[in-house]
């Protein structure tokens, strides 16, 4: 059978490993995963709580106006119900750029290392991809690159803090740089994670509202999988001016997301206390890492994100990541971003010295 | 801002009342929605507790691999996991198929009226869509138009039983079409509701193992939506040979399908009492509503299926729908797709009592 010939470009997608899946393979009792970003303090009691309550109404197709969650988020940021959309995952809204934007003849722009979901997407389509040289966020190469290219590059991804590395442009430097690029190029900020660099640092707050109310060719990305911790759930949403919200809502099929992850993300949103208990414990286990780091002579960007990632010069990141995978800690070997480097998660305090301890036998 | 050219031409899905908004903007106490084909019976007891026990879990990105609902199905089927590939509902793997095959330069072929998002989804890609004279399923016309334009009919829709006409074909008569459609020709056997087919005559029962080793150009659609009670959980499958499974597989993001999802499926799948319950109880009500069809002289298609549909010839079939809502009953319109016409899912003995005595009053 012959398909679309666009499929012979695209690599499956492999996904990390499954904890109960390490734990047979290798016969261990415990697994420790610090390799997904996930919540280390489980699901919020009420985002539970919501689950547990709408358990008996799985039967019934979701409300697909999600007119809830919508009206939560819309009071949250301060804007309107029209200026949203809800996907599976913030991934999802990803898709929905590129699809509605690109093709083989466009490229898109990101800096050297950035979320892998970017790419994946866009070669689906075939669309060509610039990074700067930079690993990093560096505006001025981004800029240089967009001048020299614009006529191609008509999708912008910046990811504030940066997955899999951890930094972190300023607010006000991310202003400047939309003011120099053109209208009909879209700037896709993806805020997955800067719930914790505002935490750390109020400069790397993205304002959606302020975003989308400048610049109509601005998206901001958000999810509820990192800290609102319901990973498993799959709800990301996407803020932008109304003709960027109609134009994704063409690409998006009905019921794409769950009626549970409906609801668990309305009470996720109302959980202060666990919101707050996650970013206080996340950077005071975050300085452990910083500390192990330098005591091992380790190079580490600091990061404003609930992960930490540790460039090697003389071990290598496959190695080390096997050695802990058959100890029972799984984290992120970065091999397949051309990194001799691993991402780890912030987990629990009981987690991280787990982590500490296998990573020292190991080293 | 510009978008891709091919975003004009789709319209934005718009979904069915959600039963909350409905009893608001009417002031009802009770709202008895027979719209969507869900399962009247609930959430499979088996299902729910698995939502429940694993609501703690909500923060785990699904595993990725599926393995576990992927067994299940294997041994229900007495197929391999490679046969298998799982979609956020049954309409995921739909849009696989579309993309994997078609284009603008090609086509696919379905009976007069079938299911909305295969032309849903064959309209985002600028898709010719054929199909035949006769509203429900006819062989030779659908051999005719094959024959006709085999150049660009690259997939052909059969949806066994038919949704929203309720008839449905027998499988040796499927089987003995299939043999004269060419190999590059993928045909989908759409089994969202075969089940219920399956119950009420063996002879429209779809073996998808029997299928998918005659016809490697076949692939079978099921869905956990409708006997299984998870509408709200979307999770559907497609069952092909492993060449088409690998092919939906470079299509398919990453955790597609929520992790309470997939525990939800495996216990629904175990669940043998709800489902017979439900398979019996669905025809001893369909009984009623073709008696009472009878009775008012409504013309009606013989349902294999968990819905019914009237045919109206002097009454208006939104008029009637509109009464009907504003009395706390909804009932799917079928003006959409240019029927005049309604489509009723069987209810409990209750809920189907309320639309008679409504139905009695309005019409």
């Amino acid at each position: 059978m012959k398909f679309n010939p666009f499929l012979e470009a695209i690599k499956t997608y492999e996904s990390g490993k499954d904890m109960d899946l390490v734990a047979k393979e290798y016969g261990l009792k415990e697994v420790i995963k610090l390799a997904s970003n996930e919540n280390p303090y489980g699901t919020s009691k009420k985002a539970k709580e919501a689950i547990i309550n709408n358990a008996h109404l799985a039967h019934l197709y979701p409300d697909d106006t999600m007119s809830e969650l919508k009206q939560a988020l819309a009071q949250k940021y301060d804007i309107l119900k029209e200026n949203l959309i809800i996907g599976s995952g913030s991934d999802q809204i990803i898709e929905y750029i590129v699809h509605a934007k690109l093709d083989h003849s466009k490229a898109y722009l990101q800096c050297g290392v950035s979320f892998a979901m970017y790419e994946i997407y866009a070669k689906q389509l075939g669309v060509k991809v610039y990074k700067t040289p930079s690993l990093t966020h560096d505006l001025n190469e981004l800029y240089e690159l967009y001048q020299k290219h614009k006529n191609e590059i008509k999708v912008i991804f910046l990811c504030l803090p940066n997955n899999p590395l951890g930094e972190c442009l300023d607010a006000s430097a991310v202003f400047e740089f939309l003011e120099k690029i053109d209208e009909d190029c879209l700037v896709a900020i993806d805020g997955a994670y800067n719930e914790f660099a505002s935490f750390k640092d109020s400069k790397k707050h993205i304002n959606p509202k302020e975003l989308i109310h400048k610049f109509q060719n601005a998206v901001y990305l958000g999810t509820f999988s990192k800290l609102y911790g319901l990973g498993g759930m799959r709800v990301g949403y996407g803020i932008a001016c109304k003709e960027i919200i109609n134009a994704f809502y063409k690409l998006r099929a009905p019921f794409n997301v769950t009626n549970l992850s409906l609801k668990a993300a309305v009470a996720a949103l109302d959980d202060d206390e666990f919101v707050q208990k996650t970013l206080e414990n996340n950077f005071s286990q975050m300085k452990l890492y910083e500390d192990f780091a330098k005591n091992y002579k380790i190079r580490y960007i600091p990061s404003y994100t609930n992960f930490i990632t540790y460039f090697f010069d003389e071990k290598n990141s496959t190695d080390l990541s096997e050695k802990l995978l058959k100890n029972g800690i799984i984290i992120r070997n970065l091999q397949s971003y051309g990194l001799n480097a691993v991402r780890i998660s912030i987990g629990t305090e009981y987690e991280n010295s787990r982590f500490f301890e296998e990573f020292s036998k190991n080293f």
